[in-house]
């Protein structure tokens, strides 16, 4: 066997980790670019005591406050732009997946030269130093070398990898996260089940990443009672915290399959979430999986289920069903031709036990409410 | 809860990994100091290979090769020494723990403004960029801020912690451990074994460190049978070396209890190895933390033995009787003073069920072969 394993982010976990731990971030430099959304940072704390933290520490910062769903290139030239023009030392990013994407990428962008239209195809070696609150548990971009950003080139969305991007700092307060609604808390936790249970299902699952993509998969699992009854307290959400930021340590060395590289399709063109996206490709994909291990060997499938204390795929796609209501309606004709751009996406090549393009098109089939097809209504 | 988590050790696994992966050695400069004991580096390959790295980088090195079992301070001194009249950018550190923790400890000195007399109770900020090379499957030190010399002052084994020495790199080379002679396998093994479920056993243990915990657990418990047998195949090789790096992982972040207050003891005045002497402590340890549960609540215990496919202490003391053999005399008098020694240790106020005096004795006097008592013979 041959592997590799880096997850070099020290987490701090606790309420009011930030102000606790600011010492962390007063070893960062004397200004900080914060790069939010525009709302949820001022709503749920999480900035006024970052704030709080740099004011004690006698840091300055600069705030950039317009990071959008999905996030463009444009948005992140626009951070790093701000970032050399006010000489910020490291970048403070706060919030969901979007946010950390766009200020990840912006801290690579501000110390390397590089064309808006090479993002994609650039190997950055190089950041301004991040620290990184999330806001909802989702995404684990606290402790991965990603961000992912529209690209209308592609028609999806890409990411980028660089060990420079990996957050220095991830400060996880699940008090940010206690006044959540009940869709965000759903998608946001079958991201970060996504992310383990794909970590298990591609070819660089190692030994160092399968126990704690079955501890993040564990962690969801118990929260399913409070997921489904939509009153997660402060305890659920530290849990749903643990997931996400586990099936972040898995991703960064595993890389995502199948399921992200047509979820990101969904989310492209019909603007569905991205957690979401991934929920509803699941149980499909999973199925799929365990038809070709009956055939092939491998209990990949049995372990998952083993660690969300589940006998079947049954039982699997009931708890998915209640998580996600309605299904979209998505004809045909869409679906094929996401199954035509995903099959040359690198998260295929990715997956362990990898779908051509009819099962491509089968799993998308079955995984959404047909407007004209086999599956669904 | 709160909880901090740090291991930013990058690791590359597989034979001939040094080679495959020179690069990353290529990063850290001109001039390795490289460290090794007297003769295992010579005997197993890991030396040559490392050269061969190097040269083929065009980097120069300059080696020492003289630390021995247990190190001494003055050991890590004479090395700091030398990467300073060298003029090494880093140190490159090869063999079982103790060069490990000779070369870690070197790597800070050589940096850093200190009196041999105050190296225990000194901050260490900075250390030599540090790449580490086992040739043994037990320390974990390749994954670990800690390095542990022999403490005359205090007559134990002391650990200094310091984020700056993590290694940068570890590279785990299965193949350097093929010749291992079973009582060395067994040793490095039960060290290993001993951090995963120390670990699991302490006030830090957390959602992030049980589970590499229970992993290197069951990876131990897998290589049971060849460890009995004293035939282990390189398959059975890679998974102890996988448990000794999950064990170092766990540690990192959870350090140690009772059972290494003690072993060092055992070490120090009796020459016993140290996984041997941890060996010998775990299973009354285990029993005391049982009963103590059995009043208090809690099923750690259980979950040890769970990730072991064991159904009680009875069992795990077999396996572990099977794996020590006869145990040494220790008179009663000797455990006393142990036991009054270890009391103050560190590790002890880090234990999650904490041993009294008389309770660190009682384990103790179950663990050897009494010469005078009432355990034993």
């Amino acid at each position: 066997m041959k592997l590799n394993y880096l997850m070099p982010t020290k987490i701090v976990l606790g309420e009011n980790c930030i102000f606790t731990n600011r010492a962390l971030l007063g070893d960062l430099g004397k200004k900080a670019l914060m790069v939010t959304g525009r709302n949820s940072a001022k709503q749920n704390g999480s900035g006024a005591d970052a704030v709080k933290a740099l004011e004690t520490n006698g840091q300055s910062y600069y705030l950039y406050d317009k990071v959008m769903s999905n996030p463009t290139v444009d948005c992140a030239f626009d951070a790093a732009a701000l970032a050399q023009r006010e000489h910020c030392d490291f970048v403070l990013v706060i919030g969901g997946g979007s946010p950390m994407d766009a200020g990840k990428a912006a801290a690579a962008i501000a110390v390397s030269p590089v064309e808006k239209s090479a993002f994609f195809s650039t190997t950055f070696t190089k950041a301004l130093p991040i620290a990184a609150v999330p806001t909802t548990a989702g995404t684990g971009s606290e402790v991965t070398p990603y961000a992912i950003l529209t690209n209308d080139g592609a028609q999806t969305k890409t990411s980028i990898a660089s060990p420079a991007i990996f957050p220095r700092y991830a400060f996880l307060d699940p008090a940010y996260m206690k006044d959540m609604g009940s869709a965000t808390t759903i998608n946001t936790a079958l991201d970060a089940l996504s992310h383990s249970i794909e970590g298990m299902l591609t070819i660089r699952a190692s030994v160092f990443t399968d126990p704690m993509a079955k501890a993040g998969i564990t962690a969801f699992a118990e929260c399913v009672p409070a997921l489904k009854a939509g009153t997660p307290d402060l305890a659920v959400r530290e849990k749903l915290l643990w997931a996400s930021t586990l099936g972040g340590m898995v991703i960064s060395n595993t890389g995502t399959t199948a399921v992200h590289a047509m979820g990101y399709r969904l989310t492209y063109f019909k603007n569905i979430d991205h957690g979401r996206a991934n929920g509803l490709l699941l149980g499909k994909f999973l199925r799929f999986v365990a038809e070709k291990e009956k055939a092939i060997g491998g209990n990949r499938i049995g372990e998952i289920l083993g660690a969300m204390g589940l006998e079947n795929l049954d039982e699997f796609e009931a708890i998915m069903d209640a998580l996600l209501g309605q299904r979209e309606k998505i004809s045909n004709e869409e679906l094929e031709n996401y199954a035509e751009a995903s099959i040359n996406a690198k998260n295929i090549t990715n997956t362990g036990i990898r779908p051509n393009k009819a099962e491509l098109l089968s799993i998308l089939k079955g995984s959404v409410d047909l407007r004209n097809g086999v599956f669904g209504l």
